[in-house]
C-alpha cells in the first residue's frame, strides 16, 4: 500500500523549470515520512471496493497538503529539522519555503480537482473545510505560545484542528471515493479524528515518559522548548500556587542545565500525577475512536486492517 | 460594477475567531484597490449576459487570490507598504502573512469551488494552472534579482505569468461563467494577457519618465531599488562595455544621492533611448491586443465598454 503511494507521488510531474521553485517539492515529497494520512484514505476506501486512480489521487492530495503545511510551519515556528534533514527554508530559505509550500497547496487542489469519482463535489468540499480548519489550528498553537492559561479544552480544540481533522479527512474521503454509506463516511470520520487525539496526546506523553529508545526522539526536547503540551497545560491548570511559581520560572530560565530543567519540571509533573490524568485521556480517545469504528457498518474481517493501522501508530499491539 | 464586487467582497463570512487569523483578510479585502481583475471578469461576462452570482463567485475568487498574492509578496519582497497602509507582515508580522496568507490561497479555491456555472469544471482548472503559473513568475522575479544578464524575453515572459496570466484568467472567466464560444474565451484570455504585458511595461516606462502627479508615485523608485524593469534589462544589453560598467557601479552604489542615482541612470536610458524602445513594444502588445478584442463575435456596442476599460488601465483616452 505504501509502495502504491510513493510510485504514485513520484509519478507527479512537475515542470523541470522554474529550478527554485519545484526542486524543494521534490526534496519535500521525497524525504518519505509515515504517509499515514494516504494510507488511512487507501485502507477506508478498500474496505468497500479495490483502490483505483481517483483513490491514489486524493489520498495524494492530502499528503501533498500534509507536505504544504510542513513548509510553512517549519518555518513560522522556526524548527532546522524535518525527517532527518534541514527543513526547506534552512537547506534554501524563507521565501523558498514561502513560494514552493504554496505551489505544493495548489498542487494539491490540482490533485484533489482531478478526482473524477461520483461523490467528487463532497470530495472538493471535505477537502476545502478540513485545510481551513487546519490553519486555524496552526494559528490557536501560535495563539498559545504566548499564553499560560490555556485550558485542556483550548488544547484539545487545537489539536483538534491542527492535527486530527486532516486524519479524519483522510480515512472519510477513502469512504467518498469508495461511495460508502453517509453513516459509514461519519463514523471514519469520527474515528480517525479520536485516534489523531489519542496520537498527539501519546506524543506529548511520550516527550516526557517515553523510551528513548523507541520513541526515536531525545526526552524532554518539549520542556526544554517551553511548548505549550497536555501535560504541561494541565500540569499549570492543577499546580498549586508555589508549584505553578516554580514551572513557569523554570520555564523562562535560560541559564540552568538542559537535564535539570528536564528532571524539576518531570518532578512537577509527577507530583501532579499528570502521567496518569495523559493515559487516562489516552484511553478515552481510544475507547471513543473504536465506538465509532465499531459503527462502521462492514464486516469485522473487512475492516480488521484498518484497527490494526491505528493500532500500529498508537504503538499498541494488536 | 465597483459596487456590487466590493459588496460581495463585503460580504463573505469569516469566523469570529480566531482573530489572529481572520483580521488580516479582513484588512487586506477592505484595503479596496481597483479590484481590476473582479471589474474584467464582469465585464466580459455581461458581454454575453448579465451578470448572476455564478460570475460574482468567480470574480470574488481571483480578486481573493491576487490578495493573497500580494501578502506573500509583500513579505517575500520586503514591501513595507500596500496601498498606502503598512503591508499585513509589517502591522502584524512574517507568520500572519504566511498563514492568513495561506488561508486566503484557500478562500479563493472554496470560492471558485462554489461557483455552479455549466463550466464549473472547466472554470476550476483555469483558476489552478493559472495560479501555479503566477508562483512560477514570482520565482523567476526573484531569481531575475540575483542576475544581470537576464534577457528581454526572459523579462517578458516573467511578467507574462507574475501579472498578464492572472488578468487573462479574469476575463476568460467571465467568458466561461457566461458560456461564451470557445474561441471568444482564448480571444478574451489572449486579449487580456497583452493588455496586462502593456500594462505592466508602461508601469516600468513611468517610473522613470511620468509625470509624478500623475502616476502617483515618487519617480525613479525602481531605479532606487535596482529593480531589473524592461528599461534597465534592455539598457544592460544594448549599453557600450563603458555604459554597463557605469550602470553596474551605480546600481550597486550606498552612498550615491538619490537625485543623483535617478539622473545619471535616467542619462544612460536617454543616451540608448531605451524610452522609445519601450514605447514601441507598448506599442506592438496594445495593436495585439486590439487584434485579440477584435476577435471576440460580439457586436461593438456589446463590447465597448471592455475596450474602454483596457484604455482606461492603460490611461489612453477612446
Amino acid at each position: 500500500m505504501l509502495n502504491k503511494i510513493e510510485q504514485f507521488l513520484d509519478h507527479i510531474a512537475f515542470p523541470a523549470k522554474p529550478e527554485g521553485l519545484y526542486e524543494p517539492i521534490t526534496y519535500s515529497l521525497e524525504m518519505g515520512g509515515k504517509r499515514i494520512r494516504p494510507v488511512l484514505t487507501l485502507l477506508a476506501h478498500n474496505m468497500y471496493k479495490p483502490c483505483d486512480e481517483n483513490t491514489l489521487v486524493a489520498a495524494a492530495s492530502i499528503e501533498m497538503y500534509h507536505n504544504h503545511t510542513l513548509l510553512h510551519d517549519d518555518l513560522m515556528d522556526g524548527a532546522e529539522v524535518r525527517r532527518g534533514k534541514p527543513a526547506v527554508h534552512r537547506h534554501w530559505n524563507a521565501n523558498t519555503a514561502i513560494l514552493s509550500g504554496d505551489t505544493m497547496l495548489i498542487e494539491s487542489f490540482k490533485l484533489i480537482n482531478s478526482c473524477t469519482c461520483r461523490r467528487a463535489d463532497e470530495a472538493r468540499r471535505l477537502f476545502i473545510d478540513t485545510t481551513i480548519e487546519v490553519c486555524e489550528g496552526q494559528q490557536y498553537d501560535m495563539n498559545f505560545e504566548q499564553r499560560t492559561d490555556v485550558t485542556e479544552a483550548e488544547y484539545l480544540e487545537m489539536i483538534r484542528l491542527k492535527t486530527s481533522v486532516l486524519l479524519a479527512c483522510a480515512a472519510k474521503m477513502g469512504g467518498i471515493v469508495a461511495n460508502a454509506p453517509e453513516a459509514d463516511c461519519n463514523a471514519l470520520y469520527a474515528f480517525a479524528e479520536k485516534i489523531g487525539l489519542a496520537f498527539q496526546l501519546q506524543d506529548d506523553y511520550l516527550d516526557v515518559y517515553g523510551d528513548p529508545a523507541v520513541f526515536g526522539k531525545k526526552i524532554g526536547g518539549d520542556i526544554l522548548c517551553g511548548k505549550k503540551t497536555f501535560l504541561l497545560i494541565n500540569a499549570l491548570e492543577h499546580a498549586s500556587a508555589e508549584q505553578r511559581e516554580e514551572l513557569l520560572s523554570l520555564l523562562n530560565n535560560a541559564v540552568i542545565l538542559p537535564e535539570e530543567k528536564i528532571s524539576r519540571v518531570t518532578d512537577i509533573y509527577n507530583a501532579l500525577d499528570i502521567a496518569t490524568l495523559t493515559q487516562q485521556r489516552i484511553a478515552e480517545m481510544y475507547d471513543e475512536a473504536r465506538q465509532h469504528f465499531d459503527a462502521i457498518a462492514v464486516s469485522d474481517d473487512v475492516k480488521r486492517p484498518l484497527w490494526t493501522f491505528a493500532e500500529t501508530l498508537l504503538g499498541r499491539k494488536s
